[in-house]
């Protein structure tokens, strides 16, 4: 009796006081329990090795109790889930979901009985865990505080990271261990256009890590929705802890049941492909709603866009003057004989796209306003509807039509995203009118409503409701300068692709590390599709003679693997038509490429080293695989493998040549034609700050024959 | 020579330094001149007494140098204006502006000669004076820290006031000394829904004072756009000085040249009448820029409203739940069994509205969130566009029409402005769609941008943002808890009306003193028209039985007279229809009142104690007439002398008996008619908190002769 009665209150114990619940593979470990002030802890391991040691979870209430201690267990719940769903687009064509989820409702006997429940799902590569506050009496409203869910890791990992900020995501990143974050705060917070760098040592999710023991660490949220982003404090010990972005009167969040946090993500593997390959953020995202989504397509495009950074040749503004107003009229300004969103330039680009079969233009500074659109924090700065008088957008909207091509929309707002809101259904009904259906939006400056940060509640709500809005006039949306993606573009497909990281332009404004993209899959990407621009030809940028003497920190062939290596179902081709012109061989690459995929096959990866990916295009039979490497040369091992098998096909490679580095000679490259199988393996030199592209295309008999196998 | 230089050096002395400027009946004298240290100072004295002492002028700038001293005048001009307008709807069909001017061009030398302009109009009635920025080369933009305007009074006057806040002005108002303000500050701070009360001693505008030595002074602003409104602190010796609305970050104005500020308004007269009848601050708002304004008309409505206050019997809520979101379907709410907005009760409203020839009726809650709208900061509180399940906007737009009746549309914010913005398109394309030229808009709470105030400069663009938009859907602007106006329903003539004061509401929340609607026309009205929302027939509301033992503070002649003292193009007959039915005779007043006038003619007033207006009915020989006082019974006395000479009228008079008080047999009121001519002179009874109206129309020659004369 004695015995059964222990064997009672063990049982009782586990289920009152702590759970453990394990990945569908077993790798991935939860420990869940309450601390004896009634405190919810986790810790997580993998494979037997700690990946956060015991860490406390809750939420500071601004106007009531807060969600922190004195809960009791008073339900658990445990269900394993294994489907498959398909993205509209996406890096495969079905993606496989499959977790083990405990559910536990706490409640606080202190606060009559309110209860919370903690929804953890443990997949094979990771936790993902939120905060949820069900509809019940007594609980309707309350204001966010503070988020305190911290993450204890287990050591001084290396890190990949930029600083937290509430403003932008726009930094370079930098390598260190984490002991040394707060020492090296000050100078990673480089200047950036709108910044509000957090005063405390921090960083932003994704925040990549790797531990001395082989594992590697990834830390980001999934499906910010209604909530401000997190950023993580770095406490001494090796401990985060969660920092949310502030509104304009310093609440972090409010609150309506039922209401949930975004869940906080754990991605961990021993090998870094495995990070890569994660598909954990895009599952804990929700379906989409939509119901007809055949309007939403992956969209390779060029744009009258780099030559404003590089060329100096052309503006996005059309008058000499520096202080407009939306009432003005335009006509009367005295034009600065430089802009180059005019019509027949336009035209242009679209008789290029048209020949290579990009399926739109995008063109920035079609609007009137651009003459005094930044750092004024001005309200009324862009209109959306008021091309300049050099922009014909009848005849642009027939001319591209006729040639089967489209213009995508571009709006800036500044910062002002009352001014966009309140002029969205205009902007959008614009867009109908006018042929467009696709947009990139901006948000570079302070924000207005002013007080509010990018990165705010406020904004997240923004960003989302520009989305939902434009999905009502069947316009896909690519913004920039938005709070970094959390995969939402899973339940808002239109959504297709963000900047939110240090993109291309940044090579035109003081360059970007070569190591730059190969952290980038591993930070920035793994929460969505980047547009991050890539296809700069012509990378020594003093070639323009405008003054400047940067240059893009990569090689010629770097720029082709980038359209493997960047997820994105939008792709630009950036640099300017004249250069394509130059190396058309070369371009072939860009013109074959996919943007949309059956598969991906994550090959070979380091954060800061290196990264080697093979892609299937979706319904065809055809390949393409992206290598880069840093500043150091390496040689890629590229197995053809994932090949069907016993069939031959042709592989045109595009690599840097011998004598090539990003410094010097970048644009030297050696593109050769060769035979595969899927038993072929490829050792592929990579200069230093290079890369390499791969197509493989089936061939003709004739094409096979003239060909050497690899 | 040396009597030619002196003479020369006082003209120079005194383009350089004193200007003197007079009203075109020389009554009003404007003193401009510089200080020694180049600070712009002015004075203003009415028929040789004293209204304003030297109090200086300036702009405190944020992010620059400051527009404060450093001036030398660089300029100087005068002009005298005679015109003549017309209202789209007003007391009057023609409004005369008759002004002399006075622009100084003021210049910095030790800021690269920027310069500013000081614009001076003085009218018979007063002083309109402003601020304005040219563009010019370095002022682009700039941030206004603070305005430093004073208002430097000549003694310790009588003033009616409520106090400074930056978020409410339905406060009730205060008589008092203005060295009393001080003390009393804290205990006229009562509580209102979303203050924000300015901590240091401070009254809002209009401010009406009285002199001891007889002048009435109101201090106002005219033209408050893209501009925060302004109160007035309260200094020591008689000194006011202005006070902006900040915004969220603390700043007051964001400004870019060209611009200016509001006008700041000094109507004076020895004569009460005279404040009342000034057209001035109308007459410094710019002409509307509408091509077409035949859409615009005046409004005599009814309204499911008042029931919600008093009745107890229905609730703007349809749900019994407290915790809704605009997402739910609202279908599966438990009905509270009370909403008022119901099909079939709505038609009842429209059937009495027809039957007695009013055009329109009010419908608040008939759209889904009322539930839990208020006092929760919630964002994304309605849509505008949803009805309540027991609503079917189809079926009540047919009877509506079909009975030749409008429905006025209801758009509460909750102060969610951006909500409200996003949605304006929509919600407004529901309005012409469903039949609605009429919308009544609520500011109920703290306001969304959070951090942003009711009166700061962002709420005073939305307030002019949603009049604009609304004007391209030929949508007419009731606004509720809107900043108090000034004259911008000249500017934007759909702006029709506005609360901006403590209305009727009120009487069923705590009671109004019936000192209150004599105050209100010499300030709150100066600024514009008010939805006062008069006609309480019902005064005594412990009739309804619902727990309150509240009572309406008039008699219920007196809300026969609100008709006329308290101008509106919009007139709301505010109880219920039952209540009309009791008194069919009385109610025949309100059916007959005219809501747009030919003229008016103020025959007595003074504020705090009673008000006598009549007015011609515009395009109509008829006249009304209304009186009030206020707790103190008195004899008016109304003269005929307006009237066509040597022609008989029908005069039917409403008065109080004389058993009648607003305490006691409120509703005890005596109706004769009496034939009157131009020489006739009434000598009317007005019981304590009572009033008289009185109906003048041409009479057949059979009732002339069966009527008195008086």
């Amino acid at each position: 009796m004695k015995k059964l009665l222990w064997a009672f209150l063990l049982l009782a114990g586990a289920v009152l006081h702590a759970q453990q619940v394990t990945s569908p593979d077993k790798n991935v470990v939860l420990t869940f329990k309450l601390s004896a002030n009634g405190e919810p802890t986790y810790e997580l391991a993998y494979k037997k090795k700690p990946v956060i040691k015991s860490s406390t979870l809750g939420i500071e209430v601004k106007n009531g109790a807060s969600f922190i201690n004195g809960f009791k267990i008073t339900d658990t719940k445990q269900q394993t889930v294994d489907t498959n769903w398909e993205p509209v687009m996406g890096e495969q064509k079905t993606i496989r979901n499959n977790y083990t989820e405990l559910l536990v409702t706490l409640s606080q006997p202190a606060n009559n009985n309110r209860y919370i429940r903690l929804r953890f799902r443990l997949f094979n590569d990771g936790l993902g865990f939120r905060y949820e506050f069900p509809k019940q009496d007594g609980l309707s409203y309350f204001i966010v505080k503070e988020e305190h869910t911290q993450f204890n890791l287990a050591g001084d990992h290396k890190i990949f990271w930029i600083p937290g900020d509430y403003d932008t995501n726009e930094y370079a990143y930098t390598t260190s261990k984490i002991s040394e974050i707060p020492a090296l705060q000050k100078k990673a917070t480089i200047e950036i256009n709108a910044q509000r760098p957090i005063e405390n040592p921090s960083v932003q999710t994704p925040s990549m890590m790797k531990s001395a023991d082989g594992l590697y660490i990834n830390i980001h949220e999934a499906a910010l929705i209604n909530y401000p982003a997190m950023s993580l404090n770095v406490d001494a010990g090796f401990k985060f802890s969660s920092h949310l972005t502030p509104d304009a009167v310093g609440n972090n969040g409010y609150m309506q049941t039922d209401a949930q946090t975004p869940w906080r993500t754990i991605v961990v593997s021993d090998k870094a492909t495995d990070i890569l390959a994660s598909k954990l953020i895009l599952n804990l995202n929700e379906p989409t709603k939509y119901k007809d989504v055949s309007w939403i397509k992956p969209v390779k495009y060029i744009g009258v866009w780099w030559e404003y950074f590089v060329a100096g040749k052309s503006t996005w503004a059309y008058g000499k003057e520096n202080n407009v107003k939306l009432t003005d009229d335009f006509t009367k300004l005295t034009p600065n004989g430089k802009h180059g969103a005019t019509t027949a330039h336009v035209m242009e680009y679209i008789d290029f796209a048209a020949k290579n079969g990009f399926d739109a233009v995008l063109v920035e500074g079609w609007n009137v306003g651009w003459e005094d659109w930044i750092g004024n924090w001005k309200e009324e700065v862009f209109d959306f509807v008021t091309p300049y008088p050099d922009f014909d957008v009848k005849k642009l909207q027939a001319y591209a039509a006729s040639k089967g091509v489209k213009i995508i929309m571009h709006h800036e707002t500044s910062g002002s995203a009352t001014n966009y809101e309140r002029r969205l259904d205009r902007a959008f009904e614009f867009m109908n009118d006018n042929g467009y259906n696709a947009v990139k939006t901006g948000y570079v400056g302070s924000i207005i409503p002013r007080g509010e940060h990018h990165d705010g509640q406020w904004m997240v709500n923004h960003y989302i409701h520009v989305a939902e809005r434009a999905a009502d006039y069947k316009i896909m949306v690519n913004s920039h300068e938005a709070v970094r993606p959390t995969g939402l573009n899973r339940t808002y497909p239109n959504w297709i692709a963000q900047e939110s990281a240090r993109g291309t332009e940044f090579e035109a404004m003081g360059g970007l590390a070569p190591e730059h993209t190969t952290i980038l899959p591993f930070t920035r990407l793994m929460g969505g599709p980047m547009d991050y621009t890539p296809g700069i030809f012509q990378t020594d940028l003093t070639y323009y003679k405008t003054g400047g003497n940067q240059r893009v920190n990569t090689t010629l062939a770097k720029q082709l693997a980038y359209y493997v290596t960047m997820y994105s179902p939008l792709q630009m081709a950036a640099d300017l038509p004249e250069n394509y012109n130059r190396f058309p061989d070369a371009f072939q690459f860009i013109k074959d490429v996919a943007v949309d995929w059956d598969n991906t096959y994550v090959l070979e990866a380091e954060p800061g080293d290196y990264v080697t990916i093979a892609r299937k295009a979706k319904g065809k039979n055809e390949w393409f695989t992206g290598g880069i490497t840093d500043e150091n040369s390496r040689t890629a091992t590229v197995a053809f493998d994932y090949l069907p098998k016993g069939k031959k096909y042709v592989a045109t490679i595009y690599a840097d040549a011998k004598d090539a580095n990003w410094k010097e000679k970048p644009q030297n490259y050696v593109i050769t034609k060769v035979v595969v199988t899927s038993k072929s393996v490829l050792k592929q030199y990579i200069a230093p700050g290079g890369g390499f592209a791969i197509s493989v295309k089936e061939g003709t008999t004739e094409e096979l024959k003239g060909l050497k196998s690899l």
